[in-house]
């Protein structure tokens, strides 16, 4: 094997964890030195490699390396920059490619969901038909938890672990208040088209905790009167309750029920979230005093309550993601395979990328409680162990020391600039 | 000194720290037994004794008690409940006293803010000319920090480290993805009339980590000009930025920013919070991306990220209001007395309650920078000790095992049931 750099870019929404899979990718890197000789970062992701501005990791110190384990977000940049088909724009694949043949680039992990396993999967045919074939693997991220093969998707644990911590201490808040002011808390929280995220709200209640909660999933069209009769019927027996809401719950009429066409008194459209809107259905509804959080981006860059488990995965995942390279494999997805729940065991696995890209992966029915509003035995066995353990960043001053890298650029090689599309 | 029984309640709305001051209460009274007899807790606060729905503390385990300091909310319940003046509602303070004297209660503890300062001052007052005097001894509590004398109130620091730290987070992830998508991040924190909470979100931004964050403090009339020219200048200089919006922002009309008349396509009124609105101004006025959050109850409640100077302080004033009570002292409030900021070190000093009653701190002038937007030195060097240090509850399964108590209620004496104004 021919020594060669690498190149590795994180793609889309970032997470608490992605950075630990920079890690595991960088420190496995370093480890395989006769292989990989440097690895380039993209600068905002794929748009760095597209626009040749590229990030050289080696001018890192490894304990800079080290410190992403325990660092949220995209330490390189990411980008919400979809490539698209073959047909439409070869050409973008095209440059891709020379910037990979200008940099002596062999191999090519890109750091993302579904829409970037289908980039990884094009650039690897391409490369092959082009002459200049490089080996790209997969490493999958995404809160969203919607990639199929893996068990879970790495960055999703900790959301997961987030919303179940959150829900848990604002439902013992609104306990608290109940006799005379809130009875009802509502958070929305992420999640458009799966409620994998909501339904992590419903593990704060447990058989040794038993706690009013009502999820709303996306999976679950709304129905106004049974919602407010499941509301109402908690806060009787309980005197409270809080409802985790997906953002992307719609009604029967299939469109978001935060779409509410909200203005303000000069008749401004103003985007408001699902949240406010549930909060007056309760108040409209049943005269209850609400309060409503929105997560949004605290959810997914709390690193400070990372899940343990999760912070192993995404640095097993960056780890698997060097070796399998190292082992010649290409179009693959290293995965995260269950061996069983109880206790808790997982080891690495491998995917081709042609049974990951443009495959979605839902919520089972199973995993939804007759009523619509709850989860299963089955679900919770599915997701206990991805909340499991802490991992806490270092602190000082009271605030965690989360790294900021050099991130130094590489000189360009090709002449003229790239126009994205 | 004789030996009777002490009453203890949670006022107004809970905080992250609450039970620490209860635990506090209880693990010093336990060791004054020879003074103080039982120590009952109302049952949701001051409501409870005007009920007589008292719980027996003393049937709860010197473990449950114990894990009191690492649980939020209000263990015993609190209330929204202002007794009104003596001259309107001289009945409702009588009534207490009732209570207090069947239960052979001779220690008051009201934990909360300026309004139950004023109602522990009275009940003290009233129960000296009824001849049936009692020590009352008011504990800080408020994550508003407004009360004076003391340096700072419990429940404060732990708020401000979670606003500190998410603020820290969210701007990382913002930052993350500026490139091609969200440039502005709009976080709503709690705050109606002072701008303490909001002043923390600001601490995410040093020295070393220089990061683009601009507050919006409710002591500055909102200027929606000068606010999009430093969200501008901002996004220039940096890419990105967060807004740190305090909810209590007003307009230079008086009106709540978040008071925006909202009405959805049916012309139903909708209560927004003020994070969707400012997001709007920016969308409005820059064109730039953003997302937004509203931390809520999440930000008072959570006690997996609290402050442990701050848990430390809580646990403080409850074991010095015992030790008050014990030396004799009456109508006085423990406080927090700042001796020097760095290094930190503070000591528990005493207040006369009629120095706090109905006296509002507000934020110092010299605390907000010249242009309205940020803190100042002197504000950083204030805040700075109050997030230090972590003090972590133990968790089970990946979640925090918060205490539920038993809350045994003690048989009632009186005859007749009290009608609440």
């Amino acid at each position: 094997m021919t020594k060669k750099n690498a190149f590795y870019a994180q793609s889309g929404g970032v997470t608490a964890v992605i950075n630990a899979t920079a890690c595991g990718v960088l420190e496995t890197a370093r480890k395989h030195k006769k292989t990989i000789a440097k690895v380039y970062a993209g600068r905002n992701g794929i748009i760095g490699a597209l626009t040749e501005d590229l990030i050289d990791t080696s001018k890192e110190s490894a304990r800079d390396i080290a410190a992403l384990r325990y660092t949220p977000a995209g330490a390189f940049g990411s980008c919400r920059y979809k490539l698209k088909g073959l047909e439409q724009n070869r050409r973008e694949y095209e440059r891709l490619i020379e910037v990979f043949a200008a940099h002596n680039i062999g191999y090519f992990f890109y750091n993302g969901g579904g829409d970037s396993a289908d980039t990884c999967l094009k650039v690897s045919q391409l490369s092959e038909t082009l002459g200049y074939p490089i080996q790209a693997i997969h490493v999958p991220k995404t809160v969203d938890n919607d990639l199929p093969i893996t068990d879970n998707c790495p960055g999703f644990g900790s959301v997961a672990k987030y919303i179940a911590v959150s829900t848990l201490e604002a439902t013992f808040d609104v306990a608290s208040m109940a006799k005379t002011s809130t009875k009802v808390f509502v958070l929305e929280v992420m999640g458009r088209h799966a409620g994998w995220i909501a339904a992590a709200g419903a593990l704060a209640s447990s058989k040794d905790r038993d706690l009013p909660i009502v999820i709303l999933f996306p999976e679950v069209a709304f129905d106004r009167d049974k919602f407010l009769a499941k509301v109402d019927g908690m806060v009787k027996k309980y005197g409270y309750c809080s409802v985790v809401v997906s953002e992307g719950v719609k009604g029967a009429d299939g469109k978001f029920l935060s779409d509410q066409g909200l203005r303000d008194a000069f008749g401004h459209a103003q985007l408001g979230g699902v949240a406010p809107v549930v909060a007056s259905i309760v108040k409209e509804g049943l005269g209850l005093k609400y309060h409503w959080g929105v997560a949004d981006y605290l959810q997914r860059a709390a690193r400070h309550i990372a899940s343990k488990t999760d912070v192993d995965q995404a640095y097993a995942m960056g780890k698997a993601a060097v070796s399998l390279a190292v082992q010649g494999h290409n179009s693959v997805m290293p995965t995260i395979d269950r061996v069983s729940s109880n206790p808790y065991r997982w080891k690495v696995g491998m995917t081709p990328l042609s049974k990951v890209a443009n495959v979605e992966k839902m919520m089972p029915a199973s995993f939804i409680s007759p009523d619509g509003f709850g989860i299963t035995g089955k679900c919770r066995t599915y997701l206990e162990p991805l909340i499991k353990g802490e991992d806490y960043p270092p602190y000082k001053n009271g605030l965690p020391q989360y790294v900021r890298l050099k991130n130094a650029g590489v000189a360009k090689k090709l002449k003229g600039a790239h126009q994205l599309k």
